[in-house]
């Protein structure tokens, strides 16, 4: 849900002297994955290939592709990466508040400069493995945010015994993904508040709520 | 909003004896809309291209290079054919009813086989010209969509004076969209109504109502 964190999940290389745990195993990942989102960006999926991100990083091309193959496997492995971070969801006491503040980190993402977001999806438009990624890194986050639908629950602000986490998450977020990245409208400041208001007041209207012998329970 | 129409815009090449108005000129015109579509499904936009095109149509290539210039301008007027038709939103006498039938439709559109509608997703990733062709057709259905908001609003089934019919539709579709262009989850078939009884849900709570001075008024 929130866009891939473009900039959060690789440290600037580090110098030798204070290598971290995982040494030059982990220095090369993150610089190949640098490379790949600049060469992304710079030049688009076209001109991704190994040798451009294996020259680009420094790295050996032998090593590049030794590790990860081939196009597929360099996005892959960065989206993987994004995923593997400490990210929760909002915690402002309300699901309102909680939403919108949500949906302005994914539409921060979805026009942030570089625009890196953009450039995943696009990638996940003709790489398999990418598009694969794409979708294991938003499941995550729809995991992590059903905590943001148990607090809400647990205030009171949603009826019924259960609500299905992930309808509501998507509900509150499409709109915003909708706009951005298919209609591509300018963005709108208020979009994020209002999808988030829309979906809060069919959340306490009972559409996400699940019947009473439901499996899934928020939170 | 609804996916382009994969089929009817074009209809079978017509043979000489039946040829209507327009003549030649809209004959070569859906000829080789019919190539863009099949060559896009069967190999892919890398594979577009304008000689592709002329090759697969039978028209001639000079033809197609004055006519269209590039795969651009192809892919803009696949698109902005099909807009150019008759197509009007459900009408089954409630809300409910017709955003589930706009999201059944919605779904078929992005699960058809051949898979049209995702390959002009996926190229307007990659040609800004399609890009902008399909914003124009989407801004089209979202108009003749206002049709279904307002004869709503006309029943008693909305709120106060006036409803963002824009922000209403993109609600209820958006889910949809989000689920199989970008999360590309397997179609859930209770999906369209769904996601169409929480917009609904959300809009006669008051969260597309207009304010009192609000300029735009649905319908």
């Amino acid at each position: 849900m929130p866009a891939p964190p473009a900039s959060t999940d690789d440290p600037p290389p580090r110098r030798e002297t204070s290598r971290r745990p995982g040494g030059r195993s982990a220095r090369v990942r993150e610089l190949v994955h640098r490379a790949v989102r600049e060469q992304l960006v710079a030049e688009g999926f076209d001109a991704l290939t190994v040798d451009a991100v294996a020259a680009r990083s420094g790295v050996h091309r032998t090593t590049v592709y030794r590790r990860w193959r081939d196009v597929g496997g360099l996005l892959a492995d960065v989206l993987d990466a994004a995923a593997d971070d400490a990210w929760t969801p909002p915690d402002t006491g309300g699901l309102l508040g909680d939403l919108t503040a949500l949906n302005e980190e994914v539409l921060a993402g979805l026009t942030e400069d570089p625009p890196i977001t953009m450039a995943l999806i696009a990638a996940s438009f003709r790489s398999p493995d990418a598009a694969r990624a794409l979708r294991r890194f938003w499941d995550d986050r729809y995991r992590r945010c059903a905590a943001l639908v148990g607090r809400a629950a647990a205030r009171g602000e949603l009826p019924g015994a259960g609500t299905d986490a992930r309808a509501l998450l998507v509900a509150a977020t499409a709109p915003v993904y909708h706009q951005l990245a298919l209609l591509r409208v300018p963005a709108d400041p208020a979009l994020p508040a209002n999808a988030a208001r829309a979906a809060t007041l069919a959340a306490t209207a009972g559409a996400f709520t699940l019947p009473a012998d439901g499996q899934r329970v928020a939170g």
